[in-house]
């Protein structure tokens, strides 16, 4: 059975990576395309690389649009989500579901108050099937029956794969984090800012969002807390680099006082050695996100630093990708009784 | 009067970086400029950016070439200076040794050993006229006398002018810093290693030296010492970003018991209020590494994240300048008496 | 029938770029993967991209390593393929062999000589399906049959694309022709050469081999003449610019005298109409090579300028993928009997 | 005497290189800036690598904020610089006006009205002072008593140095030249495009305003006409490459019938000998744009295509400085009657 699928959003860069990927997927058909402003208007305007899909026509992004289709993939702003969400489950209620925005990853009402106002549009499966759980089950397992799915964010993705072995085994102190990341600009998505335009990017680096401040802080401390159980603190920092995609975190943490640096390592090993997406590489190599583009790969070292008694876990991933569409996807496939990872791959294209 | 200045390495980007400031620099003639395997050639082959001395000859480094001028530029690879050097204060006594490299920065000879390796060539006048000594001095008091500069390490001023003020105020926990650099590929120089091409660096950010082991961090440490006298440690990763100039350095600290936040800021506008090339930036605005491309200048900015309980303090500087060239120059300014800006600019090239 | 692959040559771009897209192709299992100077590592450390081979053994490159596979790709350098080709012909007769390198390209052994220097190597079946010969014709029907295939230089597929169909209608002077092209350093290889740094390649145009010299010249003319049989001249010149990948083939030709600027279009409509890879934009749409990464795509796009009397061809390939290791497939498939498009798409990764 | 400079359009990016260069130039003070939407905001938040000028108020762009300026510099989009110069002509009568933007180059009215719409606001003159005029003369001399200004378009400027030595010698047709662009994306403005931002531009090559629709093309030719009188007809592409400055144009042309190939050096050498900032490269060195940014260098070389009977002559320059706010400079040094390389410089900031 193939599943005939809804992207709204379609010209944004959330919306073709799910469509790139979805044109690969063996089990599905591409439905109605819809987007805001450009409704009238054929894809390929917006989205030349997917070739074929040239020719489709961009619908509105209406209940009209995207009713009855087998998914639907939500690519809308933040806080926009939750309306149309309510309106087709009424309208089409078999659909299943599945958000790229923020709207319904937080299970905490006051943490979506505080970081992104207004009135928390409700909490969704959370679509990161290796996510660790308390007693070492996974997210996957809550999927396997989701019909809405919140698909995490990018920069919360690479730092929750880092940092999750680490704080499930109890080796790392879960209050002092640091996560710094070094950010390809299309996580910013197609928005019209001059800090975004070329010129300003090329040859800079620059941190934003400085300060506890940035709205995946809470998303990430959710997943860790996950993990153990823990009240979770970290600093969070991204900073953007003149590169189109990619996401690497670095992130340190205090080792928890009696953890023996031997047994780091197989923390991280045993947390990833049956995951087909995160990859613990070989010692002494490190992750880049070049070789991780395209691909649903995310790469994960870890080393302890035994003189400043902090370890450094360190994940690369296609923002788009696994930080995006390809978790979108993943998800999709564990809801919809496909194998996992149908349509997806491991293999990047570098340079 | 007028200083004839020699540079060997004149091929290397530090070495190109330090003609092309003392091509601006109105009380200096330029004098040899000697490199190793492109001896026989003319300059303008190897730097085209540096119109005027297009026809200049590349002698081979070489005692003779260099021994005379009041001032000779090493700009050697580290491990080869310290030999030279032995040789020209024989050849040359009168005669300022300026050395871009490692050889002469650090005060440890057991941290040379460690970090190095081999026999600790010996620890010249440091080259950072702004670091923070104990009681209110500063660095720049010795350099009015030395003969003899070590050009601190690029990274290493980066995380100094965004750490310093916390330790010398003893707002910060001196043990539990942590360092993140998004890191222009210009900082590796000129040599052909296959990771440096510009086909891996473009689309990539990656680590490297993680995990306690680079070179950069026991003279971070030693600043750091100076400006308080406490034990330090460190966690530094850099990370290789596409673009060719560029350091910045994200770092995090601990708030020492008791700190009010609200007196952070003041620290740090103390520390840099009367520096003409460190600057703090106004309250929401955040470094780029963009706005000091070709400047002497440091952009710093501060603020606590006070979920986490970390401060966080960035810096932005180009590595070739504050980082290197402008730091000797500036160096060589105090040590010959002359105005500490001569030749050197805060006017960065951006977009 | 699975086919069972070797790749020579495995930790350069091309020979990357070929496992890449092999490791999607349904009907082949990768064989032995060989290298000169990297024998007895992994892949892994070379591509680390290629995640399902990052285990494999990198052997050395060998008759008796790439003997007895049933095609083997040859991703040499120049004016090395002749030779190991002539004892596999001994050692492994019924293997095809595929030259990724510029060896069995020309037909002349004049123009051999003249651009590369040394005995003519010889001649293999042109792996371009969609040249257009005299009289209607295609490459395609003489690559049905081939044992033996010469894979096009990258230049020189985005040049031919771009002026063949004007060319074989008769509609542009053939010796006044002009092609100017912005190169994706990936082309240049993975070679240690000072000028391919990245710091020497960002912000950066330069031209290369210009002036009537460079190697790619009398391939494009061998093509172009196919298409009518007239003598072929052009003038081209390759610029490197700051992206890894891609080939924006800017082409311009004065018009032949009494032809009528309406029916240009329809004679570039006609010659690409079926073909899969080779795609006419919408008129006012231009090519850009971002939307040709990673995809078997060459993206063209055609005007004239009434006023300068001169007609604009552009065409963007991935150099790596339509440009090497794309047409080495395709080529195959044909030669294989399998349907020519196996293994390939026409859907790049954006942005 | 020191000339007090007022800056309108002080936030976009040629207004911003002005000043930049006006900040290093000895002989003026920098009097009121001016922005149309940034109104009241100081200068660092736009410029923050201009940090003398960091806490400048930006004021809005009236004819009260301009007049009484010793010269006042209008970086404002074409078609509206006419009205102000207007006003201005009345209300500061003595003050030197010049135009950074396209409305006061052209001196055919007709061609104005073709290629940019609405009447034309009249020509001012032409500020390259290096433009070959008949009989050896060049524009220089027109400059020394001027008062109003118009500042070259950038890729005019690029295109004109490199082909106008053959033209003037009558070395080459001029009515089949062809003109390719690698373009540096500031030179589109600080707009607010989707084809602009970052993610679109890494990575990507694209051409722009191609089949002779491209309003510096009667700009060339008005120049070129110039150094000989001949019609002139030029093919004209440029296209946009991932980096923020620079311009490399390849041009190509077919040699007049009777030029002895063994000529053609010679004439751009005498052409240019005199110059200080356009530059004839040795030969067998070809321009790259990272030796000319920040400065007001031109490089040029030229060779001859026997084969194709093309001459190839390129040059690269920093579209912002010799291509915009440099040759403001030196035309208002000229007119003014300083120094003509007052404040300007030919050594560039790389790598």
């Amino acid at each position: 059975m193939t599943l005939r699928i809804a992207v709204s959003g379609c010209t944004g860069y959330a919306g073709g990576e799910v469509l790139r990927l979805l044109l690969q997927h063996p089990g599905v058909t591409i439905g109605n395309l819809t987007a805001k402003s450009s409704a009238g208007s054929k894809l390929g305007q917006h989205q030349p690389h997917l070739l074929p899909l040239a020719d489709a026509d961009v619908l509105d992004t209406t209940v009209d649009s995207l009713a009855g289709h087998d998914v639907i993939v939500l690519a809308l702003p933040h806080g926009t989500s939750g309306e149309i969400a309510a309106q087709l489950a009424e309208a089409s209620p078999d659909s299943m579901l599945i958000d790229l925005g923020a709207d319904h990853r937080l299970e905490s009402a006051e943490a979506w108050t505080t970081y992104y106002g207004g009135e928390h549009p409700g909490t969704w499966t959370y679509g990161m099937p290796e996510l660790l759980l308390a007693e070492g089950a996974k997210q996957r397992d809550h999927l396997r029956t989701a019909t809405r799915i919140a698909v995490p964010g990018c920069n919360v993705t690479a730092v929750t794969f880092a940092l999750a072995p680490g704080i499930a085994a109890g080796l790392i102190e879960p209050t002092d984090l640091v996560a710094v990341l070094a950010n390809g600009v299309s996580g910013a998505g197609k928005s019209l800012k001059p800090h975004l335009l070329a010129s300003e990017i090329h040859g800079s680096a620059s941190p934003y969002g400085v300060g506890g401040v940035h709205r995946h802080i809470p998303e990430i401390e959710q997943n860790l807390g996950k993990s153990r159980g823990d009240q979770i603190r970290i600093s969070f920092t991204p900073t953007l680099v003149p590169m189109a995609r990619g996401i690497l975190a670095t992130c340190t943490a205090r080792l928890a006082p009696g953890t023996d640096p031997a047994t780091i390592r197989e923390a991280w090993q045993q947390a990833y050695a049956h995951e087909a997406f995160v990859h613990l590489l070989p010692e002494g190599q490190w992750p880049s996100t070049a070789a991780t583009l395209g691909a649903n790969t995310a790469l994960v070292q870890v080393t302890v630093d035994q003189r400043a008694e902090r370890l450094v876990a360190i994940c690369a991933i296609d923002n788009l990708v696994k930080g995006t569409a390809g978790a979108a996807v993943q998800s999709m496939n564990l809801a919809r009784g496909l194998p996992e990872h149908t349509g997806l791959t491991t293999i990047g294209v570098a340079p």
